[in-house]
């Protein structure tokens, strides 16, 4: 039997499944059975269960970067079984597939962007469980697009996916006011607030702690000490060198960050 | 030097070698270096140290839903450099390599399955340590697998491979009594109760603790309510929604699950 | 447009960056972007954060494993954005790109290895951030080097590398004195001794216990047992069976071991 050639690729898959107990890889196993030739990539297995706003920040950090036809597969999915629908998307040359939860929201604000919900039984592996969509609904599908598959084969358009808006730095008085939004493996502080905002001369506070002003990397600080810098996604970011600002100030998500002094 | 084209593959490799140390790198060095057109997964490599019961769990969540001419690798191997021998499988059209101690039991019990040792010094590494089988052993066994070699090739008939025998459950005159046997990343408290053993009605149990009647999905309950669903393995599993079951009810392996008010 | 052909690979990651914030996926977007056909292997993303010397360590264990021309990158890079340069090797038939800070010293030591920096804008992801040196400058210069560029190209030749010397064994009165080097998952003691060092009837001791005489395997000692072997590296390794030498112990790296009664 020739084997089908995939048109599209590679695939990659962020889960909440961790690397112990074989849910990722019976995910492969899919894939690999359907379209064997196309390199599957793990892009993170160990988002913390159900944490959808972790999973979107860890996309958005790669999913554009990836070449057009990549596949990228998103399971973080807290409401499997339930009535949220799976959805495949078509947004910047780049397909996607995972629950309508939200996990997606950037993805659907592209120009452009198409939305399917994906139902139709004969790309999908029989029968579907009712806890592991990832193996039964999001891995076959995916591996089906890597075929070629066009996204409307899939199912019917999504008239209304769920969109989550990220919280969104707010203009005051004394300057701008923003959130940590995602803490990194080395406990770097990621906010909302573009790096754009920050004139010559703006100092950066977390909370009522004063970090000072904007560096342009963490080695102008010595090690230990505290450093605002523009991250690597643009954003202003808030670490310690050598060590974990997370821990350090006992931050979480949603902690307040200001810019003060900014002219703009 | 024309390269040797893999006849099968992928291969997956299951360790409990964790992702820090290069020990599973330096495995897929060596199948690069003897196969390297053959696609190697990561299947899962966080397993606890050296237990061969959560080993065997993982690998039945995946092995069969790979595609015929996969070769499975699994390295759980407390016992490495002693007497063991080291195992080369057929099953239902997969390969499997491991350590003879019973990690590959559920491959055996396939009808026709067949066994040799892996012994063929030209097929290993060498010299082969004394505490790296799956590099020196295991690694090199898979890549020749996968450019067509039998495992007959590898070395003798193995007479009497290691067969661990998971507890099965039981029926008491009140139903069925069965335990938990693996405890997954999110505390789902996963069972060796067939899912076909619950008819209407029925409770289920941990201990002392009354869970419910089955439901079809973790979304049937409130958040941190905990359910009773058949798992995506068709078997029963205790989970808490959006929570561990495992760290709710203390819950370790073994521990008592019974099916209450059955019929059947 | 045709694909321009990897002739070199695979392409392999050892990096601080954990498998939660897509950072490691952000370099493989890069380099599925630039030569999307060569194979990309995780080696290790779980190094502790900026620990040079671990991610030495894991490097060396499957570097010269792999094949000839494999591009090992490695970002374990705590200077990031400050002075330190970056590195492109060509060592053993092998290449390698990684920051200046040492983690590369291995490599360095090999007869006839080659050094440049990288620093040819063409080759690199413009703009280049301060933050994230992997996805904009040793990823896309992983991938034109998978597509056969020499690191001549990169920049111009590395007058002065930093080399670190792990610390070398010495001869004492009562025998060779060296130290734990590296502490991995299984609590293994792995140290700078070599195994040649210890004739027949030597024994061990780590600190103040003596460990005892030399064996072939874990497995010849009982469960919990503490034991010295020959480790898969060729160096003195202390363990305890079915455990952790390192909490038994309570041992770091630098923890002193001896080697007594060699005649040698």
């Amino acid at each position: 039997m020739p084997r089908a050639r995939p048109s599209r690729g590679p695939v990659t898959l962020l889960t909440d499944f961790g690397t112990r107990d074989g849910y990722a890889a019976a995910m492969r196993g899919v894939i690999a059975s359907i379209a064997p030739d196309v390199q599957v990539h793990d892009a993170a297995h160990d988002i913390a269960p159900g944490d959808v706003a972790a999973a979107s920040a860890c996309l958005e950090r790669y999913w554009q970067i990836y070449p057009p036809g990549t596949i990228h597969v998103v399971v973080v999915d807290p409401g499997v079984g339930g009535t949220r629908a799976a959805l495949a998307v078509e947004s910047g040359d780049r397909l996607l597939v995972g629950p309508d939860n939200g996990v997606l929201s950037a993805t659907l604000a592209v120009d452009g962007a198409r939305v399917h919900t994906i139902a139709e039984p004969r790309y999908l592996r029989a029968p579907v469980s009712a806890t592991f969509h990832g193996r039964d609904i999001f891995a076959p599908a995916a591996a089906h697009l890597a075929l070629g598959l066009d996204i409307a084969q899939l199912g019917p358009p999504s008239a209304a996916p769920v969109r989550l808006s990220p919280p969104a730095p707010e203009r005051g008085p004394d300057g701008w006011r923003g959130s940590v939004v995602e803490i990194d493996r080395f406990g770097n502080l990621i906010t909302n607030l573009p790096g754009t905002l920050l004139s010559a001369g703006a100092r950066v506070r977390l909370g009522k702690v004063l970090i000072g002003e904007i560096r342009r990397t963490y080695a102008e600080v010595r090690s230990g000490e505290a450093v605002a810098v523009i991250g690597s996604d643009g954003r202003l970011e808030i670490a310690v060198r050598d060590g974990s600002a997370a821990q350090r100030f006992r931050a979480a998500r949603g902690a307040e960050v200001r810019i003060e002094g900014t002219e703009g």
